[in-house]
């Protein structure tokens, strides 16, 4: 794994979740960073997105503090209060101002940071920092995911991207209960990160969708050391592109109680709009997903997903292609029953549905919906 | 049961559906009804539908032939052929125009009626024809309904009203694989029920959510036998929209693997439409529905789904009741989580938030979502 120049890493144990399980990060550089931040759409904002969105505009930024466990969320004043103060405490630790430091958390909603857990080991978390320590953090900010979350790239002139998320459960377009980082050695001025990573963000995280539920907490932030000079911009860009890209896969993969991976592609839209809103419907339809997950060709449920959009086709001219082979063309299964429930059985799936009314199309990634996915939901905190 | 003076009911087995069940359902008047429909909203209409929404439109209406197992959904040109067929069929039999006939059907989408097995039956339906036997005609048009739903209602000057419907899966806002008859006695126009009808389906029908997803068939129809002179019509209005609503309901607690019911109620929104998506919003977030079939407080969630709407509040002013008893006010638990958990295990829930907004209100049923939900789908035609 290649690790970008100018960062440090720690992750520990503070008790905030249960069996000894690391819940609290660090992420930190001694050099001044560039630093932009895409935060949750959701009207009700958690204090660390608050405090996070402010701080972000700051001159003078040198990482980030994320916790697991709770997500410090719908709680009021007292929330903000308690993120300053262990930003204050990791800050006074470090010598560098609190409002250099970006907050994240993520965890149970409506519950308070347990400050009197996380301030004793402050310490210990910055004794903890190491270049090396990235699957540490990974595995502090992890809440139901079952793999830590971590990519990197080098490009040809030798910049690194390192890339660590965390997902789950609450994924849905506007990246729901995510938190990601991206870090880079290269050198970026502000004004263009603002442009760049919201770009990136709406071909990435913006196009998986879980459980169609959006959270109070979704945070990314992209960091940059400005150590190494850019040349090659078209090759950074699609790099960090490529990062964003995996780390999407790796939290739809790792969606709670999923058993396959299905990406969702509208092609022959009439605008991008339309192409998107076919594309949401048939990848969050309950139904839907259930028939893949029991791996049934049952091919009415995707047009009746795509007709309750509301948006006007001609059923008969849309073909849906599965894996890359013909399924259903002019409203009849055009391909061999056996062979569709074989391929309804791997892992990955590839759904296309080819309309003809334009050019647009469309991608998101989705999952099957299992009785695994209420096992674990329906006792989350117990 | 009180049954409306001037209707027969049949309903048979053909075959269409496996061991012997009832799939066949007629009810017939030798009287000119009057008659209307409200139909699915969704792009994608069934051959039944589309033919439905024509034949509403005839002078002379003597009754409905619905079938369940087959959906005749996705069916193109063929389906319209065969749904015509099995019309005039019966028509013939019971000498009278097929366009006076409204067909309804309910099952698997992107099947053909299989008319082999359900034209030989026609006179043996016929035949079987009875003021009393309107719960068999109720069994016909079951899927994966547990029970028949036949509501009934007498007026003070005697005009009875009785209704009949199917549900189950696919049930959200604006009326998904549902199928309901709402009958009467009393002499109305045609002009009356255009209005009406609609009127009624909005605040019952469609003020139901089970799983967001929205069918190719749904189809609520109102015929009058006209026998019966209408004084009271505060009195009769309102019986028929408890009988409307009484179906809703069932259909609802009969909800694919459901183990509760649960009413959502918004209070204090700015607009209607305000109310309608906070509350459509929580019916149709799965962490909510796992919580409350886990029987977990997980209130946060609830104000999650309220937040990802977009719509802007203050969450401190938010109020949470649960069965009348307040939960949560000024984002903090007000009532001890033992006498919560024992208010979340009953199987009648009712969620109220109350907002500083404004005056408006909505309310809407909705389940939780359990994984019997995902083992009856994942297999549904296997």
């Amino acid at each position: 794994m290649f690790v970008p120049e100018g960062f440090l890493f720690a992750g520990i144990s503070c008790g905030i979740k249960k069996e000894n399980k690391l819940d609290l990060g660090l992420v930190y550089s001694p050099y001044n960073l560039t630093a932009w931040g895409v935060f949750t759409v959701n009207t009700i904002k958690a204090a660390p997105v608050i405090l996070g969105k402010r701080f972000i505009k700051e001159k003078e930024i040198h990482g980030v503090i994320a916790n697991s466990g709770v997500a410090n969320a719908c709680t009021g004043e007292e929330g903000i209060k308690r993120a300053l103060t262990l930003l204050k405490e990791v800050a006074k630790n470090l010598k560098i101002s609190y409002k250099s430091l970006l907050p994240a958390s993520t965890g149970i909603i409506g519950e308070q940071l347990p400050l009197e857990k996380i301030l004793p080991k402050i310490s210990h978390l910055i004794s903890n920092l190491s270049e090396q320590n990235y699957i540490q953090f990974a595995k502090a900010i992890m809440t139901t995911d079952t793999f830590p979350k971590v990519v990197s790239k080098r490009t040809e002139e030798g910049i690194t991207i390192l890339g660590i998320a965390k997902g789950a459960g609450m994924i849905a377009p506007n990246m729901a209960t995510m938190l990601a980082f991206i870090l880079t050695d290269a050198e970026i001025s502000k004004d263009y990160l603002k442009k760049f990573l919201p770009k990136i963000v709406e071909q990435s995280f913006n196009r998986i969708s879980i459980d169609g539920d959006t959270s109070t907490n979704d945070t990314v932030y992209m960091l940059c050391s400005n150590i190494k000079k850019l040349k090659n911009w078209d090759n950074f860009e699609n790099q960090c592109l490529e990062v964003a890209k995996e780390l999407a896969y790796f939290i739809v993969k790792d969606g709670e109680g999923t058993s396959k991976v299905i990406k969702i592609i509208i092609k022959g839209a009439q605008t991008k709009n339309e192409a998107k809103i076919l594309a949401i419907s048939v990848a969050n339809s309950p139904l839907v997903k259930t028939a893949f997950y029991g791996g049934d060709p049952n091919w009415g449920r995707i047009f009746s997903a795509l007709g309750k959009t509301g948006i006007s086709f001609n059923p008969e001219e849309v073909e849906i292609y599965l894996n890359g082979i013909p399924w259903v063309a002019n409203l009849k299964p055009v391909k061999d029953e056996v062979k569709i429930k074989e391929e309804l059985r791997k892992p990955e799936i590839e759904l296309c549905m080819k309309f003809k009314k334009g050019k647009m199309s469309y991608e998101v990634l989705t999952t099957d919906l299992t009785e695994e996915y209420i096992r674990i939901n329906a006792h989350y905190r117990s």
